[in-house]
Order: C-alpha cells, then sequence, then structure tokens
C-alpha cells in the first residue's frame, strides 16, 4: 500500500451562489486545486455529492465535470454518502493512490441547492435518513436533530443554553475565513434569542444549506515533493456504517460510526486524540458536535457542551474545532462540506489559515451522514 | 498492487419486479453473495445506483444495504455513473481490495424503476446526458440513440434491418436464462415488424428499463482459494471518459472511452480481443452494441452489424455476446446491468451458465454510462 499525499487544495465561496451553476462550482473547485499543484496530469476524478438529480436533473456528474475541467479520458464517478459524500470522495482517491492504480487523483464535493425552492431542498435532504421507516414519514434532517438534541438535554441534564458555544465558537472562527458564508461573530445571548427550527434545535444550532464546492489532489507521497512545496500526509483514512435508522440504534446518543471511524483513523495514525491539534467535526447539528466529540474521545459521555464552555474546542484551546468557521458559519453545502473540512485542516497544516492560524502538525476531520449513520475519518500531517 | 478475484456472485430476477422494494432486491444479490462464497466477513460494500434519490426517495443507500444486509459497521458508499454505476461499484471494489486496505468487498448494483411511473423514469433516466445542453431541452435515452442510429446508418450505409442481429442474438439466449426478464427468441421479421420507439431506434433496438440486482464478492487472489472454490481471477480492471454531451465529440459515431478504458484493459491483462471467449456488451440500444464491438477492437468501423449476420457474435461464433440475453433480453435494471455483466461472465468461466454454456476461460465485460461517456472494462479469467 502507498503511503499518500494531498498535493493541491481548492475550494470555492460558500452561500447563495446565484451567479454559479453546479458544474460551474465544481470545475471552479477542481482547476484551483489543480493550479494549487504542479502535477501535469489528473488519472481520475471522484465527485462528491448527493442531490444533482433531484434539484438539477443532473446526474453522470463525475464525468460532466472531468469533462468540463479538461481532464479529457480520466475515470470518474459521482460517489454518494449523504452529507459524508464528499469525505466518501475523498476515501476513494485515497484507495485509488493508495492501490498504485492511480498518481494523481481529485476528490472535489460539490452541492448547489439554490437550484431548487427551500421546501424541495430539505425534502430531498431527507433523503439521507431511511425512506420507509423515517422520510417518508415526513421527517426532516432538522427535526430528527431535534429529536436527538431532546434526548440529549433529558439524559445528561443539559441545557439549551449550555450548547450555545457550538454556534459560539463556529462564527467567531468563520468571521475570519473569506471563503465562510457567515462572517459575523454572534454571542451566547443572541443564540438563546433565536428562534425555533424544530423545537429544541433553534436557528443557530442548525448550519445553512447552500451551495459551494471544494477539490483536493492526491498522488503518492513519495514524489508529493516534486509536485507541491507543503504536501500533506494523509496519515490515516477510515470509514465505517451504523444502523441508518435512528431507532434501529441500540443507544441513539452513541455515535457508533463516529466512533468506529475515529478508532480506526487513531490505528492506523498511532496517535490518541489528545495528540491531534484540531478537529474539524460534523457541526450540521449542535448536537451532532457534541455527539461527536464524545464518540472520538475528545470528552465523556453527555460532557462536550461542559468542556466546549471550558473554552477547550476554542481556538487557542487544547483542541480547537471548526477552525475556519465549521458547518454552522462557513455553511454546509451538503456534500461539499466534507472536503471544505480536509481544505481547511490542510490550510492549517500549511500555515495558511490566516487571522484563524494555529501552532498544527496533526489535523483530524470527520464527515457524518444523515444522522450519523454514516463516518468518514481523516488524520492529516504536515 | 494485489492482484484481486472473484469468490462469490449474487442476481436476482430482472423485470418488473413489484413484489421487492429497492432495499430488498439490493440485500437479495448482497446476502446471494455472501452465500455463494465462504467469507466470514465482508469490510465494504459499494453499491451501484444511478436513480434511488429520484425515484424512490432514498439517497444514502450504501449505508442502508449494509445496515440491511447486517454487514454491521462496514464502509459503504453508492457510486454514481449513469448506467455505468453498477460497473462503477465493482472497479471501487477492485481498487479496495488492490490497495491492500480492505480484504473483502462486495459490489452490488441496484436499481428499482418501477416505483415511478414510466414518463418520470424515462425523464430521470435522461438525467445521464448532459442536462443544461440535451436533458432539459426534452431529449431522451432513446432519442439519443436514434440521433446515433440515424447518423450510423447514413455514414456507413448500413440499413435498419442489419443491425437485427443485435437483438436476435439476445433474445435467443436470454431465453436459456433463468434470471431473466424476456425468454422468447425472435426472428428477423419479427424485429422488421416492431414499432418505432424513437425512429429509427425500433422497440427491439431499445433494452428495457425494469428492477434487478446483482452483486460480486472480491478478495485478494493470494486467499481465494479459501474462500471459494471456483475463483475467478481480475485479469483487468480500467475506466474512462469522454466529453458528457454528444455534440461536443469530435466523431460522435466512435466511443472514445469505450476504446480507452478497452485498450488499458487489454495493456493490463496482456491479451488482444481475439484472444477473448467472450465479451458482455453493453447493449442498451442495438447501436450501442454495434458501436462498443467497433471501439473495442472486434469489428472495423461500420462493419459490426455484417460480422454480426455472419454469426460472429452468436454463441458458437468467435466471440459471443450477450451470453446471457445481454441488456435486451436479460432486461436493463440500469445501474445493476454493470453488474449482472459480471456476474455472468463468471456464470461462464466456472462453467455454470447452463444451456448458455460456452467454453470459456477469458472473458470480458465492459459497461456503458449515458451514450458511452462514461466506460468501465473488466477482463476476468478462470
Amino acid at each position: 500500500m502507498r503511503d499518500v499525499s494531498i498535493i493541491g487544495i481548492g475550494q470555492t465561496d460558500v452561500g447563495e451562489r446565484w451567479e454559479r451553476s453546479l458544474r460551474d462550482l465544481a470545475v471552479d473547485a477542481v482547476v484551483a486545486a489543480m493550479k494549487d499543484s504542479h502535477a501535469e496530469r489528473v488519472d481520475a476524478l471522484y465527485v462528491g455529492n448527493m442531490l444533482s438529480g433531484e434539484l438539477t436533473a443532473q446526474e453522470h456528474l463525475g464525468t460532466l465535470i472531468a469533462d468540463w475541467s479538461g481532464l479529457g479520458g480520466a475515470e470518474a464517478y459521482k460517489v454518494e454518502a449523504a452529507d459524508a459524500s464528499g469525505a466518501a470522495a475523498v476515501r476513494l482517491a485515497y484507495l485509488g493512490v493508495a492501490s498504485g492504480i492511480h498518481d494523481f487523483v481529485i476528490a472535489c464535493g460539490v452541492e448547489k441547492t439554490t437550484d431548487a425552492d427551500a421546501e424541495t431542498t430539505n425534502a430531498a435532504w431527507s433523503y439521507g435518513t431511511d425512506a420507509e421507516y423515517e422520510g417518508n414519514q415526513g421527517i426532516t434532517m432538522p427535526s430528527m436533530a431535534g429529536l436527538l438534541m431532546r434526548r440529549y438535554m433529558h439524559e445528561f441534564s443539559v441545557a439549551h443554553e449550555d450548547l450555545a458555544p457550538f454556534a459560539v465558537i463556529a462564527h467567531a472562527n468563520g468571521a475570519n475565513n473569506p471563503h465562510a458564508m457567515f462572517r459575523s461573530p454572534i454571542s451566547a445571548a443572541v443564540y438563546a434569542k433565536a428562534g425555533m427550527v424544530a423545537d429544541p434545535v433553534g436557528m443557530f444550532d442548525a448550519a445553512p444549506l447552500c451551495d459551494g464546492a471544494a477539490a483536493v489532489l492526491l498522488c503518492p507521497t513519495e514524489v508529493a515533493n516534486r509536485f507541491a512545496s507543503r504536501p500533506v500526509r494523509i496519515r490515516a483514512s477510515a470509514a465505517a456504517s451504523d444502523r441508518l435508522a435512528i431507532h434501529s440504534r441500540n443507544d441513539p446518543l452513541f455515535l457508533r460510526a463516529a466512533h468506529l471511524s475515529a478508532e480506526r483513523a487513531y490505528m492506523q495514525a498511532g496517535v490518541a486524540p489528545h495528540e491531534l491539534d484540531l478537529f474539524e467535526l460534523h457541526d450540521a447539528f449542535s448536537i451532532l458536535a457534541a455527539l461527536s466529540l464524545e464518540a472520538c474521545g475528545f470528552a465523556g459521555r453527555g460532557k462536550a457542551a461542559e468542556l466546549a464552555k471550558q473554552g477547550v474546542f476554542d481556538l487557542q484551546g487544547k483542541t480547537p474545532i471548526c477552525t475556519m468557521g465549521g458547518l454552522k458559519a462557513r455553511g454546509h453545502p451538503i456534500a461539499a462540506s466534507g472536503v471544505y473540512q480536509i481544505v481547511e485542516v490542510v490550510q492549517q497544516l500549511r500555515g495558511e489559515a490566516g487571522a484563524n492560524q494555529i501552532e498544527a502538525h496533526l489535523g483530524m476531520a470527520q464527515s457524518l451522514g444523515g444522522t450519523g449513520a454514516t463516518a468518514i475519518t481523516h488524520i492529516l500531517e504536515a
């Protein structure tokens, strides 16, 4: 198995990108990733995307983006794992290079949600749940998060305002990310006053669906220095799944896939959670941020919010999270988020994180699909 | 890079499977593939599917099928490349095992088209074209095939009835396949009398959309004998893409991706076309069968139909095609077809093809996406 490194990154601004189409966004990110390296060819392109068919009447997306990015002849597919689709594309790109079959592979994550109205988009997002037992019954992703959050608050005696730090951290960090959708810091008071989306999920507990694309270019570590001045090594790549429907899980408040994929990643990299300098986690909802931290060994059960309040996850804390705004403030262009996370870890490891730069040599990114039934974890090293 | 073999196959009956849901079909195939081998665990599952979101409101399909197949914790994604989605899943499963990251990987292809009405399904199938320049203008897959076929007939002075052998061969072979949707032989006269679907594409020039699922279980060749009595080695796995929209291609009658991926496969396997004992090709339309044979070196430009008439591609000919009925008679459950092709080659190489058994040691399967913008080719060896 070959060691794999990231030699190029690309990202578009996140938001309501009315002026750019699905293909425009993806091509922008892919071309930026190519320009960011000195690679002269691309052997394969894996495009992480969840809803191009439902919202834009476009499947066969991998080949479309390869075509419009000028990658003539390259292998190209679309990969889907709900919100974790982009991370799945990175994972498959890693397999392609690790196997020795490809030398240069691009993973791109893209979502264009504003081509459909909000109701259609929100309904389609729920296709990441079990259609027959959850989605078709009318449940949405925010309402699923509401069920989890209510149970969490009950089980661990956590109040709604206790979860404020996750949104506060994300918005504080997003303020300095030029690509972020939301660039205004918020206070705990503002968090508390926000309207409800799906009680107890308030507006600041839910990341915004939006448009965006990000891409990374991978190659074998042994030649990475020839194609990039600061290659970033993939120390671990791991994935796991759980029961899809929440009612099928023994303990809905324990994200088993997140735990399993993180454990697999720690084993591969030979590191423990406390050795990581940052953790880009999947804060599609603040409850998922808390559950991720607990599943991955950064907090005891029911203790994530308390640690967050103590500043452990701040930019200057022990394990900074969401250092460029997370899904909450950078925005959550569904399938693209998993690749944005990797791009942001690379920015930190290269020293290109601007005002949010931390001292970092080892960083982790974890992307979740739906309510956590898919989890994909990468550990990167400068 | 590790050598990879197929140790288990599974397939459902193809047709209008009103009594089985999307998940039922996929689980049936996955469980059958597991039962067909002695593997005791599955590390990853890649599900090839094109339209689960559009037709069944279900994404996150990889994890759903892993969950319902009892693969607790396994890595799982959906892969999409239009009609070639199933073959793409096989290709990624190959990468997973070749890389050394996984030992046992299942690739499943599934499509459930009868959950939506025919108009919706046909419109969604066109999402495999370029939405902005082709699909959204109202063009469908049959009408795209009609444009190609008309041009082919003009360019090479081929009459409609000259293409009859492709449908005749497929239906003759499908008659002996217990899983096939259509099990009645047809004559050239019946072919000629059939109504038009999209002139000059007649009813027997177009494979039927339907329901079905197939699966293969892969492991390293070095241990394959421990888990199967007749493992089949993957001698080559290759993929390529072309411009997506037909109007972007220099020569619409030359399937460049099919040519490229076949050439890559021949190079990997160190074989020439004439050394292959059978070729499961992508006859979603008879024109695509002809163009595939020409792109892959089995016939000169414009000569495929003539060779077919001479019996070259019959079951007892030099290079049998569609030995279990092809897409035309076995049926074309969109994303599943690419895996059915692999399963059928394995049946031939194992000597399990029943009345259609040929003497075969080396077989090829090639799946095309849309009008051929994606091509994935596998060469298998007994």
